[in-house]
């Protein structure tokens, strides 16, 4: 077969490394092309040394891109500064984009949370919303798909088969989730530092955090009607992994056992969804480094009440590997291509 | 002023370690003895080389104390194992117990979370639950003075004064806590390997942990009437803190800022209880190693609802530095006597 | 082609989790059994629960394997108890050991430093030592390999061909090592809890950790004479990783560029180890979670001397990932075979 | 006694907040002004939340500050900049600068090391080196004191004194430290985020860390003649420690028990140092958060040297400790004043 061959936009970031560390071992993915405007002319291996003896790239500007034997992007730029570019890319190209700029379909919310003007409009309204397990469907044909964000992953996998079998009532969610730092990305600011983060936790963001734009899209798509979410995260000293607790109130009398059984059955064939025994809560330990998302069930100790555990790894499941998922989706591989793995742990 | 003559039972545990750290330094404590029996004979040295400098006794067993001289037992012991030793401790002398023995005045609900008939009933009678801001005026006369867990204290001291205003719904609370790792104690367990803790996070004890039961006897007492909290720990790594984010129902379209000034009147003269100005969440780096605990308040994206964040050093604020406070209500000291401190940060 | 038939001896361990994580993408590899005394009867997803998606198996005691179908063991049980149950292996089959027991040539150096006579001689007289890049001809027709300590691995990698070229002092070097804390293993002891080993960093074993036996061993071979090495290992807040800072005294004027010359030329060909710049220095990050050792070589601010630190993951070249490339070797497979990979950073 | 009128310059870097740690329970000092160039007009609880409940002061600039009611000045500001500014201070006012500015008396290697010309030589001239237990006298009776280094307090306060007893050689030292990440002060940089740090170790300014020029000096002095040191630091994932690993060669046929006799005798009035018991090591725990230093020293495996072990906690008798024991000097006050502490462990 041949071979997918791909550009990464930005790959001077934490995602752009994250790709390339599964793109190594990929069997159909040829990587042409690396950017990164300020840093072009640097070597790969200058930016991460850890990449050094895999590839040999130089980072190129954008505008060097020549997308002449180009199949795919990957557009890991930061938040507003794709929108722009992604329109010049020519239209035999496909693209996945990590950043947040095509995830709201609705161009007033986008307006509303990223505060100015979607700058282009119309390569929005053709972008998929990339949550693999849901929409595969879509994404499958999608030229765009617009890479959900790392919180959404874990919580929009655990509770949009639950509100589409009217098991838990969409509009009393509560969610608190934990993050690990790479979350934030390579830049330098005080608050990554090591000694800001270490031997501490913080909530942060709290009752505005952008990821819940998204999330309220989906789940007012899966409940047919608007609704709010309440979304604590809080940063945790670790450099990978995602936590999502998350509070329902059940329907019908239904009890954690119901809430297991649909999720066992909706998920039975996705390979990078695990479902717990029912009540055993998963750790973040068990996915690091891999492209799964585990998520535990349980009854609360109030009744009509049930409580959701789903971690994941930031920058996998919830950014680059979900990335080479949909790729595979779009190019007709098997999903799992390249994204078989087990754990780092320790 | 004469100095009191403190014992500490089962000094070879965290919580025993940290008593000493501030003992050090507080200008009315006179350290007689320590006991550990599984330790007898060794010095706390061995025990602790941190503290060799600082302290020069070696460990007895504990039915070697001479009791005559002694004004204050501090009993650092596992829970289930106090309740025959401190029921032998002569009447002139009084107690704080860093246990859970004591803390349930209700015999049933004991032996309902801890399996087993209470061994000292009477005693158990005379406890007074030490929440220091809470109860000060009980502690202050009573003999025995049962320490509250770390994560009761991080969430009581947040809303026991909201719902004796009446401004959150006490049947309606939902509270995610992170806890370090010193919680668990010193015993070496798989769980608590390096290994197995660092880079994840994970929830734990999810529906059933034993701080449940006196989270539930505080918030009835305080409610009026029996109810039910839904309370999800999770393990974090790092080695002291516990942050608890508490979802609450308001009542009579109250907003985040009727709380908030409804918590700053209440500890408008707590040395010890620091309200952050409305909206500011309090991180755990800033009361590490320090007897204080912070608490933001604000109001959730979703209408009728506030959030507050409650932080705390699980081995201070949630263990010896409060059961210091303790000694200090009961022998007439000034509240902060020996705990002046300023967070060690970074 | 035909997979290589494995059995894992002691997969309960932290090297026999990792075997796994890397078996599960090799493509001749076929994991038939795994044992585990004290938990036999378990899954391994039990033991290990981020392994439950990719492995089924059921953790047996040694004595049930059935070795008719086996071609291959990979020991990982603790130091001293490995003798006997290799010894009665049957000899088709091919042995891996990753314990200590196999890598003293010399039964009397064994005696000295595990304090009781050996009780498989004769094993032990076939055993070569794998320490890959070195020793790759005897490897491929062993039968039984002794597979190095992390420790070694990470040193004799730099040393030994200098020491071969002459270039310097082999009776003159002195070395400082930090590890990760996975190197203590998954026993639950009091030294490896969170607790104890975050935030701090503690020499230990100075003057007489047991790599010290294996080191002289391969050292004094290379030089030709019996002599005794300086090692200083320290424990480090991290779950993997090991670096050793590496002091020689060159010879005949030599400078670092002369041994970063020959220490490039030695490994040009070599797949995991490799060489950084003159001058710079690698980061353990550069390895996580990969088979690579890198390299740096830099001249010390005293004439004469010379600056060598080497960089390993303890679990993967310093244990499971060269017992792999052992095999590999063994079987007659591209040394790479499975083990492809960039290190896991962030 | 009245109170020590204080100071300090920078105040928001790390060591500015370690002072004020320090100083909210010092008997004799009170903090009169905080100065920041570039947060001049925040309150100090706005850069640093954890102290905003025990000062209330608001940053000013420096030229800001009115030196007529003023004893000391602590100057934490960075390297380089402290010294036009330090030469305007008025005569009465005796300084502590915790800088690498006035380190080194001879004014030709300050320029060597640092690439520019003095530009207060005068004061340089004046300056005592602050290594409190080797020059109490000079610190006593010095207008400006010289703080160390945190690297060189570690190392120095091992061997000056063996190197003044002729036991150990001077000019063939080799020297592994191992620092947190503390010392890299708070500046936004790459290099320190946590992601960058966490999971891994690193040796870095191999062969020319500016931290030797001091060592030399100090060395040097002691030993009567020009001689260079073997250093090379790494980088841990803690926020507060070091502990270095120090190579001697002893002279005379010594051994460890003789050094350890000599350190003995040497800290046996001084309440910071500590020797442990011959052949135990200390670890970075012990002191954490204390202005102590642990010495531990072992017999090498190779006979005519000896291993020595030096751990503190870098911002504590690494830096603002210290500069509060010098203040206690100069102004007559008991060394330990302000100082009594027990590690914050765990």
């Amino acid at each position: 077969m041949t071979k997918i061959r791909i550009v990464i936009l930005g790959a001077s970031g934490y995602t752009g490394a994250e790709l390339l560390r599964w793109l190594l071992n990929h069997p159909h993915a040829d990587v042409v092309a690396l950017t990164g405007d300020s840093q072009a002319g640097k070597s790969i291996g200058e930016v991460y040394p850890h990449l050094s003896h895999a590839y040999s790239h130089t980072l190129i500007s954008h505008d060097a891109v020549d997308y002449q034997n180009i199949d795919l992007v990957f557009c890991c730029l930061p938040h507003g500064t794709t929108q722009e570019i992604l329109a010049l890319v020519p239209h035999h190209v496909r693209i996945v984009d990590l950043s947040a700029d095509f995830r709201l379909h609705n161009l007033e919310s986008y307006q509303e949370w990223y505060g100015h003007a979607h700058r282009a409009p119309q390569l929005q309204r053709d972008a998929v919303y990339g949550l693999s397990e849901i929409h595969a469907q879509a994404i499958r044909a999608a030229r765009i798909v617009a890479n959900p964000g790392c919180y959404p992953t874990s919580i929009l996998l655990s509770i949009l088969p639950l509100i589409q079998a009217s098991q838990i009532e969409p509009d009393r969610l509560i969610i608190d989730s934990m993050s690990g730092v790479s979350g934030a990305g390579r830049k330098a600011v005080q608050g990554s530092l090591f000694t800001e983060v270490n031997e501490g936790v913080k909530a942060y963001g709290v009752g505005g955090h952008r990821h819940v734009a998204e999330m309220e899209q989906e789940v007012s798509n899966a409940a047919g009607k608007e609704l709010h979410i309440s979304f604590t995260p809080h940063l945790v000293p670790m450099n990978r992994g995602i936590s999502s607790t998350i509070h329902t109130h059940v329907t019908n009398g239904n009890k954690a056992a119901q809430l297991h059984a649909t999720l066992s059955a909706f998920y039975a064939d996705a390979p990078f969804v695990q479902i717990m025994p029912l009540g055993i809560m998963p750790s973040t330990h068990e996915v690091r480094g891999t492209n799964l998302c585990r998520i535990g069930v349980a009854d609360d100790r109030r009744s009509g009440k049930a409580i959701i555990v789903s971690v994941i790894d930031n920058l996998v499941k919830g950014a680059s590997g979900q990335a080479i998922q949909n790729m595979n989706l779009m190019f007709g591989l098997p999903e799992v291509a390249g994204l078989n793995a087990v754990a780092v742990f320790p």
